[in-house]
């Protein structure tokens, strides 16, 4: 698994590159079927990545949020720039995620914020760490002084986003916002900084959520779909919940009923 | 005028120091009587201002976030750490504001992005500047593909937020967010890359605005109270509409009802 994290690794500081690169000119953005933006900087990486992956390992496949090669047991689960919107309009919060993903299982996984030059990295089993430094979830309750959390308000839903927003909010004294890069925000919790985020996405947005399933789980955290399950990260997913571990229970039973009603805000 | 705004931005830079300086280390975050962060970031900037301005300016007074001292028709209107609960979490999102308010008008204004290097500026009646070039409000109207939202979620209010949230989503094909800090999204107001930034705050929270008022509106937009009302600001305000001046009234015709019910949410 180490010769995968490094080319993974590899894989981030290239990309790190062009997220840069674009990052204060031009970066090209224009608008996909979905509404969502897509930058010159998105379709580099994301060749850049089926390329390399072609070339180093041609029995595995590339699962990119901008394009996808191949059909394998051992697919390289890819969101070139998580946070598009937010690249695309000068702010430097967005990262590149990466994951090998060995029959629906995240077992490596990287994510570069190139702004702050932090990369954080596990492999499953053997510890996550931001740089090398290992990285640890914090313990914090929800209505702890300290808790803050990520809720996910852009993604297109068939729940009702808007009240599972009003029920957070509540719970943990308006200390909740939303970044603009549910990876980004991941990191976070994976760092002890953040408590809990949640992610409505779910069509082919494993892409988003395959490298913080190993990188937040290794941290002492849990990641599960929004009903609390264990889901597949070679397909689409239904939503996520990334948590520090301590919280995960009491989001799940804040949410449930709202999700049961079946919803939209 | 001219004098002024070179002296801000003389201060501005040092402000940008310590903020760098703090940022990767541990930042002596703290929690406020209302629960808020603090961090040395904060007190070493306002105290900061304090001294140059005693020295430059005896007759004026400063009306910092976490200090004030003396009291006089010209006053510096200063946040200094805007996006202080970012900030603390280590994520690059978070400006210097500061402006110099004539009788409650806000006459010269300068907001420091030290993550991307960004100083934005304005005098009033003389235009907006993003370093040295000339910025502008975006013309997009709210259901453009294009527009983009920031709406603060986290600042205390009596209002019902969440409904505001809510039907602004609506409206905005879920097109919105909160990056943490209102002055960073007045700035991407200003420079066209959001249509609109509504933020709650009252208490205190001129600090927050004083600088946008000026500098958004030099750019061609519109900042006005959460009613549609212009507001002095060396005193308490009533939260801020701060946009392209294309969708002001459609957003306050949206909240307007809200606003009306006096629901907390």
């Amino acid at each position: 698994m180490n010769e995968y994290l490094n080319f993974a690794k590899q894989i981030a500081q290239e990309a790190g590159r062009i997220m840069l690169k674009y990052f204060n000119q031009d970066n090209g953005s224009s608008y996909k079927g979905d509404r969502t933006i897509v930058t010159l900087a998105d379709k580099e990486i994301n060749s850049y990545l089926i390329e390399q992956v072609k070339i180093k390992y041609p029995d595995h496949s590339v699962d990119g949020e901008e394009e996808q090669s191949g059909k394998s047991t051992y697919v390289w689960v890819c969101d070139p720039v998580d946070g598009t919107a937010m690249y695309a309009r000068h702010i430097p919060v967005a990262v590149f995620s990466l994951a090998l993903v060995i029959d629906g299982t995240p077992t490596v996984g990287v994510i570069l914020d190139p702004f702050t030059n932090n990369l954080y990295s596990a492999i499953k089993n053997e510890g996550a760490y931001m740089n090398d430094i290992r990285i640890s979830v914090n313990d914090y309750q929800l209505d702890d002084i300290k808790t803050f959390c990520h809720c996910d308000m852009g993604s297109k839903t068939n729940y009702d986003i808007c009240e599972i927003f009003k029920t957070l909010r509540d719970k943990t004294n308006h200390k909740l916002n939303d970044i603009g890069s549910i990876a980004r925000s991941g990191c976070l919790v994976a760092t002890g900084d953040y408590s809990v985020s949640i992610f409505m996405g779910e069509e082919h947005k494993n892409c988003d959520i395959a490298a913080l399933k190993v990188i937040v789980e290794e941290s002492g955290g849990k990641v599960t779909d929004l009903f609390g399950n264990e889901q597949r990260y070679d397909q689409s997913i239904k939503g996520a919940i990334i948590s520090n571990g301590k919280v995960h229970d009491d989001v799940i039973k804040l949410i449930e009923p709202i999700l049961d009603k079946n919803n939209k805000c």
